[in-house]
């Protein structure tokens, strides 16, 4: 058995220069979201990649940028579904790149090209892995579903909405995710979850205009308003005081808590790279760790009311407002949260302040025991020799709940980019070693999936 | 002696003309304070009739527009000041004019220019007044100092000063101050005071940098700070918390309850100008009155943190400020507020919030008793046959503090302008009667003083 992986494992070693080169060619193909530049060409590029593997590739219309689906069979009754995005961000500021970021230009090694990093690389990848399977034994160890998106960098609006319209098409066994990083020197980091969220917006009104101060002495104050009702909300231990918030909250399995010892979390280096002093109440290690992944938030992203340029204005404003993020956990359901909120506003005499809600989803952890999740930290430990970093969850949020959190697919997030790759910045750029080593980590882990007890 | 001050009267009646073209010569003259257009000339105009006047003017350097002086000595031995300012403010918006603003056109009886209003008007009458009694009996009344500053329109930021620095040239027994209304068919209105302020930012700072809202679970929140240590100053019922800010405070005497009697406050009108459907705790009549004059406040001008545009932004904003102004009343004194403020925060375990100060004056309150408020009170009385709304303080704070908040001189603001004269707006105006009522008010307060027991 071994022996058929090591020489699909050979095979990639002796078509690096094809497989560079198929990068490259998806590199300088321009791909932005956001205005819609060459999307339509980048998605017929992977409808005919797709094609060529034998995957019968589908384009369905969203609304955006399409939606590139595929699938082949192969020898095991498991089914590897891999998500991707061929869209890449904006390149601006365009004068810091050293290279035309859709030139592809190679340099000591180096690949330098918008989406290099994020996320032709992993799309590549995909299609590499299953070429090299294919071309060695004609077939696949495993079932295969491709999942690629073109609206990643602005957001994946319709991703969640495809994966409500097709469960069929995205159930499989488990998902290798888009993105994460291997740093230099250090282990191969796993992220298994995302947090979910509920994005709202808090709106106090007295008046449709300000005033002048002086009638702070008669005329409530929108701004006072908000500042008592987000009292309210959280104490200053951090705990969040909104009847029932966290009831329902699964809670972490000694496994998961196990995991936080893999991490390579630099508490040092992190304060330095935030620009803060301390953590709240000065944690550190496992019970630092255990709040960024476990825990959920309640965040002010911004609040804002009356006059906020230099000097004084005696004013008093009409209205305040003010946006919060909650990160949820796995048990808590947004919608519900949501309800909580109003209730909570009711029940502590802030009625007349109104809620909107811009976004929810859910957060999800993987099933640490499901064989998808055993196949991609034995894969890691395989090929390198040493204990991975796994992280049960990301502290934040990314699309892959639109598939996971609801059908409870297991995913993991993997990567050959790093912190230093300049993704979404100028001279995005990848090491060639770390593109191939990607294709070899993929070849690998439909391997050991295929054979996971 | 009443016939004394008929004559003036018949005079200014007379002399109608003569006063008119003078109001229409100063606002042919632009004098802007902001940008400092005009200014000098007008000084110098004004300096020329104080000439005339034999007031032996003299012009101080304040570093900004120049402060103007001048005294008469008359029969009695008492002394009248007389503040106005001969800046006015910018025209913009230029296109809503229906006549050049320096073009002083009279149509139909009114006067359309800036400044006229505000605070020419005033100035004028002033001048018109002494000339009357001058022409008519060769002497004043009583003595008079003329006080005309030039950049009330930007704050008045060199008046304190110049007072501290000529307490003799400022010493009268009373001030006859710019600015106030006089509504169409309603009563004279008269303000006797206003209200101190002490305005403050407040700085709540963990980083230099905002971050990713997933870091909410572990970076300490300068939003959350800011909100906890506003939600300390004040209760629910607008009770401010900071220990001591009450004490000290003068307590409002029956006669001060009585005016509220004479106000014409209309609820209704007011709650429509500002937007609202009810005021704090649903106060009316006198309780309304007395929060609006006589209580001191802590208001929200401004508050800021992170991420304040359209949509969501998961972002944790490492700085968040709110700018604050407390109307202070009479035994209060800024600085010592600003130091109970700074106990308060340290008290509450908010030492990490810094305090900026942008600005403090005291309040004050005329007394009502005093010859020269008897005499204003009498003039309005006898002039409109009816009793004058009298306003022990406005609710805001105005440049009178300068004169009067340290040295007690009492003062009173009246005028001849109304709420729909567009003052700092397009087409300011003045009906040319109310212009002639002002130096017959004038010259009868005048009189009224210098016979006032």
């Amino acid at each position: 058995m071994e022996e058929r992986l090591q020489k699909v494992l050979d095979y990639i070693e002796a078509h690096r220069e094809e497989y560079i080169s198929l990068l490259v060619r998806f590199c300088q193909q321009p791909s932005l979201a956001n205005t819609g530049e060459g999307i339509r060409e980048m998605a017929d590029m992977v409808m005919e990649e797709l094609k060529k593997l034998g995957a019968g590739p589908q384009m369905f219309e969203t609304g955006g940028s399409p939606f590139v689906y595929g699938e082949i069979k192969g020898e095991a009754d498991r089914t590897f579904g891999f998500y991707d995005h061929y869209d890449v961000q904006p390149v601006d500021p365009i004068d810091e790149w050293l290279s035309d970021p859709f030139a592809a230009e190679i340099r000591d090694g180096v690949i330098y090209a918008r989406g290099v990093a994020d996320n032709k690389d992993g799309l590549v990848t995909r299609l590499c892995a299953v070429d090299a399977w294919q071309k060695v034994h004609g077939e696949l160890p495993l079932n295969v579903k491709f999942c690629f998106e073109g609206e990643e960098e602005i957001g994946s609006p319709h991703l969640a909405g495809f994966a409500k319209e097709h469960p069929d098409l995205i159930a499989c066994d488990g998902y290798v995710w888009e993105g994460g990083n291997r740093e230099p020197g250090g282990p191969a980091e796993i992220t298994m979850g995302v947090k979910g969220l509920l994005y709202v917006e808090l709106f106090s009104k007295v008046s449709e205009k300000d005033a002048h101060s002086m009638y702070a002495a008669i005329e409530p104050s929108a701004a006072w308003r908000l500042v008592q009702a987000l009292n309210t909300l959280k104490d200053r231990d951090g705990r969040i005081l909104i009847d029932g918030f966290y009831d329902g909250i699964k809670p972490v399995s000694e496994q998961e808590r196990e995991m936080l010892k893999t991490d390579v979390f630099n508490e040092g280096e992190v304060k330095k790279i935030l620009g803060i002093d301390r953590f709240i109440d000065d944690k550190h290690g496992e019970e630092l760790l255990t709040a960024l992944y476990y825990q959920p938030t309640c965040n002010i992203c911004g609040i804002t009311a009356g006059y906020q340029g230099d000097g004084s204005k005696t004013v008093l404003p009409g209205r305040a407002s003010c946006k919060i993020d909650f990160r949820l956990v796995p048990g808590q359901d947004p919608d519900r949260i949501l309800e909580l909120l109003r209730t909570h506003l009711d029940a502590h005499g802030f009625g007349d302040i109104e809620i909107m809600c811009h976004s929810g989803c859910k957060a999800f952890r993987s099933d640490l025991n499901s064989p998808f999740c055993k196949a991609v930290i034995r894969t890691m430990e395989k090929l390198f020799d040493e204990q991975p970093c796994v992280q049960c969850t990301s502290g934040g949020t990314s699309p892959m709940y639109a598939f996971c959190a609801e059908t409870n697919i297991p995913a993991s997030m993997f990567g050959a980019s790093s912190e230093s790759a300049n993704i979404h910045a100028p001279n995005e750029h990848l090491a060639v070693d770390a593109f191939i080593d990607m294709i070899r980590i993929t070849a690998t882990m439909m391997h050991e999936f295929a054979v996971q007890e």
